[in-house]
């Protein structure tokens, strides 16, 4: 059992400030608050929970995966806005015999998936807790923000990555299914995904370079974002699912939910927290390398989708998926 | 039991933008983010963290109770370094059976305490967990930051306000102590600065205006927050315990002291929560009215006290309160 201040020495070693200051820190962790000079470009703000038993378990990942998580919701949050993240604000809830060791493992978790932006922890607050809450709030830079509401009628609708991996790990965690002959680096990959999922950060910079229209990060079900930008834009978003079919993913997936008895779609088109990003671009914009063009934005209001599913399912997609209170 | 987009109405109700939007917010609650303008001053940054039954017990705080007591513990912690609180990102965890009923309160009493200072809550998450947890980070504006290191062999170390208050009703509430005849209004004036303490965020506003070497608010108890101030501006803080035993309300605490058979010193100087602003200001600088002179800066280390207080309560109240990992 750590005292508060062991644990925060901890955190001050992990969280050191960076060899070369950015000019725009003036003060870090050490006083009632940090000190920003963010006088040369807009600012973007997010913020995010994790709480121990909803968001993850200790049994399935580990602190430093649970660390990497709730920041990597965060970096995807900023970019989604057509930001670039700088400092991030930590507070956590911690249990009463939390070591300095998992302190060190989850605040190096954090580091990490920070260190791949290049943001820098800034402050936070540390208290007990009966279960590890986990609550960051990321800044970042934005010259041009990308808002949910700029989709016009005509675009193209793309995504940066297959959906659906880090809900089917979850289902096999839940369904307590290990290594299987044949499929086992499917599963693996699938599980990771739920632990930690591999945001690809530099492809939300590139949508950024070639002037989407609208952007989210997946963090809730690709049907939940999407109406998300429809319903901002006042536009209809049509979801063409054969774009997925066609993607060896897609077997992959397949290949899972046959493993554990669900419908793939439902991990494709309502599961959340693989913060791939969403966007719509103009017709005119050629589609990026790597990302997926998976529909177009019509007239109306809502989303549909063009083939496979049938509107009992597509109820029932839509209805999942746990929306968050954004800003 | 209330759905989350439900909850998020609500939300969206009592944190609805101002009916004069301040130029520096450009896009408040609704995406994946806040863009905020940011250009015009520096920029101070903080979070704290609350949770149920370690920072507050619903069967003894409203929800608007709770939620200004969070709110007030932010908006302190940018005054304490020379702020005006600008901006709040909200993060909460809430049972599975919270009702938009309770929803509105809790949103109330952030909003209410915002309003005071005339911050605008511009987004968040909500999230499921067992119990209610509570994040805040808070913005600011700071044109000369505050530090804890700014005090100066010679200066005066003032005080806004007696400390004690929001301890002495925590013990009130923990030993299940009511009202009493004689001193009822006492025990209700305890009582309810636990609750929610009332922050005089004025002082703070007049403690930067005077130009004061450095300054803490008092959320972890005086002598843990005039040891930060001596640690970091490697300096000596003598505290003159007399300063307190002239003052009306340290008989007041005395009285309550008695009726609980608690040392008062204990809250005075080890009680948190109370959220008055130590600061040290130079010899020449005047008085602020309503602050109370309570010792001055040496040359050395650590804190002493000059009267009253024998070494082992010293050491004793110097370890209790609970340290945060600020920033």
């Amino acid at each position: 059992m750590a005292s508060e201040s062991e644990l925060i020495a901890v955190l001050t070693e992990v969280f050191q400030s960076p060899a070369t200051m950015p000019s725009s820190l003036i003060l870090g962790i050490g006083d009632d608050g940090a000190i920003l000079d963010l006088r040369h470009q807009k600012s973007v703000a997010v913020a995010d929970m994790a709480v121990e038993n909803v968001h993850f378990r200790r049994a399935w990942s580990s602190l430093a995966e649970i660390g990497g998580k709730v920041t990597a919701a965060n970096l995807a949050d900023i970019y989604a806005m057509g930001g670039e993240p700088t400092f991030l604000l930590i507070t956590a809830g911690l249990p009463a015999d939390f070591t300095t060791e998992q302190m060190r493992e989850l605040a190096r978790g954090i580091q990490q998936e920070a260190d791949l932006v290049g943001a820098i922890v800034v402050g936070g607050d540390l208290t007990r807790s009966e279960t590890i809450v986990i609550s960051i709030s990321a800044f970042g830079e934005v010259d041009i923000p990308v808002l949910r509401s700029g989709a016009s009628v005509g675009d193209r609708v793309i995504i940066s990555a297959m959906p659906g991996w880090a809900a089917a790990g979850l289902a096999l965690y839940q369904k307590n299914l290990g290594e299987s002959s044949g499929i086992g680096e499917l599963i693996a990959r699938a599980k990771s995904a739920h632990r930690k999922p591999v945001v690809n950060y530099l492809q939300a910079r590139t949508l950024g370079s070639v002037g989407c229209t609208a952007m989210c990060d997946v963090s809730d079900g690709l049907l939940s974002e999407a109406r998300h930008i429809a319903h901002s834009s006042q536009v209809k978003i049509v979801i063409d699912t054969d774009a997925f079919t066609d993607n060896q993913e897609y077997h992959q997936l397949t290949e899972l939910g046959q493993f554990c008895s669900i419908d793939p779609w439902e991990w494709i088109l309502a599961g959340g927290e693989d913060h791939c990003f969403l966007a719509t671009i103009s017709p005119t914009t050629e589609l990026p390398s790597g990302f997926i063009e998976i529909g177009y934005v019509s007239s109306g209001s809502g989303i549909s989708l063009l083939h496979d599913l049938d509107k009992v399912r597509l109820n029932r997609y839509q209805s999942s998926g746990f929306s968050h209170f954004e800003g």
